[in-house]
């Protein structure tokens, strides 16, 4: 039987997560959050942004709700239904009323995914209202004052059919991110692999590459992700040339020519 | 076990919220209402329809019921439907019939979004007949005589496929809503937020630059909304110049040439 | 709990509802019904079909079910379903078999929005069987002698991709409805309203210049509705000029030269 | 509650329908039947298939389930469900099983309606085999001696989204319909409506004019259905004008051209 | 109440089918099914696929369940689901589940009309694994020593929107069938009607013709299915002329131009 | 009644599975097991992908759970749902729950077919974080250290409409497959079917001429399980010239050229 009670304790992030900012990020989110402004983090797959929120939530110490938003995902799937019970219907939050009435933060992952329309049902929480109309159980629910939404957004994504509709945007204030500079990500790397600094200065070179062939033959840049994936193989003991191959290329292409391009440079920067 | 009374006193506005006439509006709606006409308040993104009709329903001590409405909406979630209890299935009121049957104002916001065909629905209640047929559950609801039923509409979004049919908007009156003039605008961001008059009138100046480039690279020009999210990050310490980068650049656009615009006209404005 | 029987008399209509008839349509529905053939009422939106078949239910002194029809109406809308009850499944009619048992006139309004296909299941009701199988329960409901079906059919509305099928147009007879002629009008209007005759031919005045814009930018002219919807704001104490611009300009176009157009009229025809 | 039992008298045709056979179409029905080769009727709207039909079962003396098929129709609306009861699920079987069980003609009305592969259900029943599998339930049902599926057709809808596939044709054997020929059709009206043989003819002319506009604007011609309500509103002393105004010429046509032709020729016939 | 049990005598075939081999397919069939290879059996319509397969599960003596594929068809309906009981939900095995149980032969009638993707749910049983993950369940059914796979597939249908995939096809045998040669099919046609051989001669030669129109009017030419129709409409005493009219001509084409030419071959065979 | 505790044993793989490596695959996939990295096996129908990961299963000695992805998949089959029970609703762990709780490495076979957004439910189970949100049961699972993503993807399928999206293909580490090189395929030939070495060498051969075929009329070359079919026809006494014809021609095309040069090169290695 499902348990009545939500478990908070299991949203708290109890550990701090490693995060290198990169500008100004935190001190915005902390003037955002104090005025608990709606945010929209921008930017490419697998650049931090999931784990800056994840050390925000830390950083301010509020319970996160994550949700991963797809095609698929009902404003039921948000705001909670009924379920049958031995004594009747019984009603369960979800997700986005949940954090409504415990004070999180609540982050809708990739909500470009989402139905357009089933956006609509934060539109309440993002104004001056702050509630949540639950309207299949007839309570309206005045959000927690230390409820926030954020939300995230790739721009390479969107399209005519794809996107989020203005009415939705205009409810939120913006942070834009992008893959950290060099030196920086060399540092990320190093840092959470153990790898040597000049390993993790050639796969930023690789990763410096693949991301200029963006828009000539490949949808994204190589993530920072895929460049610690590399790493992590190298460190198994994995030959760095068969590591890359692995890491780098296999997962993103599938077009012979753009293949040989990346192996060629993993060729000519590990030699 | 969800309650089987509704609580009609959530839905009383307690508090005058705060809006500023820019017209003879609340006379219209008055007269509009003291003849339980339908009304249709069009307008684009964030100018204040909704705060209109939240202000008008504490003005007239009418309970008001809010509905966001989307694609995924069926006239079930308007209506009503069973629930299945511990003695087999009980009807539970949709919103509408709740409104209908306590003599709320019920405001369908963003009704354009709803399928075309799920607003016949509200037909019957706004003719002569002032009726809701629950067809399943065999009923005929007589609208209690301080019903009104209220829509929002941007003209800005309807398209072929979205939009009302004729048998549906010759069912309403309309009224017409844009931003504020200049001086009222900065009078409303500097009394909701407390920023000095200075400020508030080169947020609307931005404002104003980029409601010029509505049909010239953006959908919408920047909301009175926003507006206010750049005075409320400029309150908390954040430099004017960033602040207006993440309310007013960031969540409306994604193309690099409108993005490096609008900065430039923040430049030039802050300096 | 839902009840257990039909209250036939809520679909008896008490008072006779204003109607005004314009033709020898009275005649021919009463013959229409005295063989009970099935009838199509055809025309614009708002010229009083609904409320001519309430008139013809009350003349006949019959019960009245309409049904307001849409994309997603099911047969199982109109037929009936099985419902969860303590002691397992119950039948639930529709509105459909519910007049059939008590013989009512059933009139299904803008039938042209349901889906072609599902009007299929009143094909067996209108032709000389007058049955209505109820595949689902295993039931054969033969007609009531006093039931008759109505559908209502905007011609402006139909495309390829919404219109009825020969084969279920072919089981009707058909009334053409449009306005009233102008002096007709004003009688209404006056009536209904109890407006000056002067004002009121004024709003008809600007009605027929509206309607000869239909196909030149407007999508249907004003209906005698609008032009009441103007005269009760006036009596309201509303400036004529402003009352038909919320009555008759706002609800049914968002054109700007249109708008004027009209606006134009207004302003000659009320000075 | 639904009953245990189907009641087989129900579906047994009592009295002997009006039929005016046009050819040999009786006997090879009959030969057909003695085989129990599946029997496909075509033909256009209105011109006595499903009358047919019956007065073939009323003949043979076996019980007759007709079944109207719509494109939402399910494989499960054919051949049963499961349904809850107070002792658990309860399998109710639909319209095809109970024929197949009880030994009835089973007659699927404008079966081109119904998804393509949701006809793959009668199949098995369509060749040497002759049994229905009821898949969900675990059972495989032998058709009963008697059983025979029938099914109707109009050649002049189907298009390429919406045929019989090859698979589900070649499992019938054919019979043509038409409109009868004018002096069947002038007796056919005069028997079913008791009006006066010229006024027949008069209207046998109407429609033979009719017939000829299909494919010049008309989708299809009058049926003979609405030859006989036009007589049918005479009768109840509708001037003949218009009477066939309101059954042959509103329902069939919206075009202007083509109704002022229709009343062309109808004030040529009847002066 | 649905059977707890499976009756596994009912899919027993007790009775020899009556096939006449036109090739090796038998041995074929036989040592496919000693190496429990899948099988796809290919061909036009009515050439006797399915009653080869009842032929083969009768020599091998092994029980056959057959199920009608169909577009709306859900893994559900060939693997099984929950059922709920007077004690909770209970289990039921589909069709495939129950096959691969028992040892029987599954054949997939007409696989190309299931969804593409549902066949996904078949792979796991063709190959090295043989075994059926009930995902639902929790449970992995081993297949039954005796189990095999049999699909049929007409060449004819596939297109762009509906094929089978080459990681489904990849995983079969196949047997190529086509209509029997000249005296082969006389000799079917008279040893199933007991109609004479210069009758069933006839009919041979009008099938010819007909199929030589295939895919110059006719989507296939006339099934052997049809030539035993008419043979069996003549037995009847029906005229040979009208029954294959009826069982050659109506249930396969709408085209008078083709209707004409089979009419013609008709009357030159029968005179 | 479905069973309260998964049987995870039945997970394990207790006896090695056949699998001749071809490269280093097996070093990699173990580093990449190591680091608990997502891994995509890459590669066309029947080259082993499946036999790999069961091989590499049954060497890591942990529990294997397969799902065969389809378009109709929600997340909920991976996930989980609600059941009813005596005593009310009961939570039943999908595969991929069951998985990330035992340790398992969870397998989603053929990914491509499952809806894009359907795949984001394994987001989070592929980055740092290591969980799988429950949002319907209000819980977040922590994956078991033992648990591994692994998921299968045909390149040649892929297309604008089926393709992963970039943010997931950057969560995996990725594996290339082909068909293994002529001896080494001769020799899997030899080992799993007890042919003997000359007609594995012969089989091979053709299947080499069938793969140039691929992309000129063939959308797949011959997979090795296809040959595997042929050589045990063959030694159930087929006549290898027909073995080949039913398991290596049929199955793969219905083209009649691309079949006659199949079977001439069957004629010209087999004579």
């Amino acid at each position: 039987m499902p348990s009545h009670e939500i478990d908070v304790l299991q949203y708290q992030i109890t550990q701090e997560p490693y995060y290198q900012p990169t500008g100004n990020e935190v001190a915005l989110y902390e003037a955002a959050y104090a005025e608990r402004l709606p945010v929209m983090v921008k930017g490419p797959t697998g650049c931090g942004k999931s784990r800056f929120i994840e050390y925000m939530a830390w950083k301010l110490k509020k319970p996160l709700i994550t949700v991963a938003c797809n095609e698929d995902m009902t404003a039921s799937d948000l705001v909670g239904r009924y379920l049958l019970d031995a004594n009747g219907t019984r009603w369960l939050d979800g997700p986005l009323t949940v954090a409504a009435r415990i004070g999180a933060i609540c982050y809708l992952d990739e909500v470009v995914e989402a139905r357009q329309d089933t956006t609509v049902v934060i539109h309440p929480l993002t104004d001056h209202r702050r509630t949540l109309p639950l309207d299949k159980k007839g309570e309206l629910v005045n959000a927690h004052a230390d409820f926030q939404l954020v939300i995230s957004y790739n721009p390479g994504y969107q399209s005519l059919m794809k996107d989020l509709k203005q009415s939705t945007k205009q409810r939120f204030s913006g942070l834009n991110f992008d893959y950290a500079e060099g030196a920086v990500e060399a540092a990320i790397i190093a840092k959470e692999t153990g790898t040597d600094e000049d390993t993790a200065a050639k796969l930023v070179k690789i990763g410096a590459t693949a991301r200029n062939l963006k828009g000539h033959g490949l949808d994204e840049g190589i993530s920072t992700r895929l460049l610690v994936y590399a790493a992590r193989l190298i460190k198994q003991g994995i030959n760095p040339n068969a590591a890359c191959r692995m890491a780098l290329v296999a997962p993103i292409t599938d077009d012979a020519d753009i293949a040989a391009t990346l192996k060629h440079t993993i060729d000519a920067v590990f030699g």
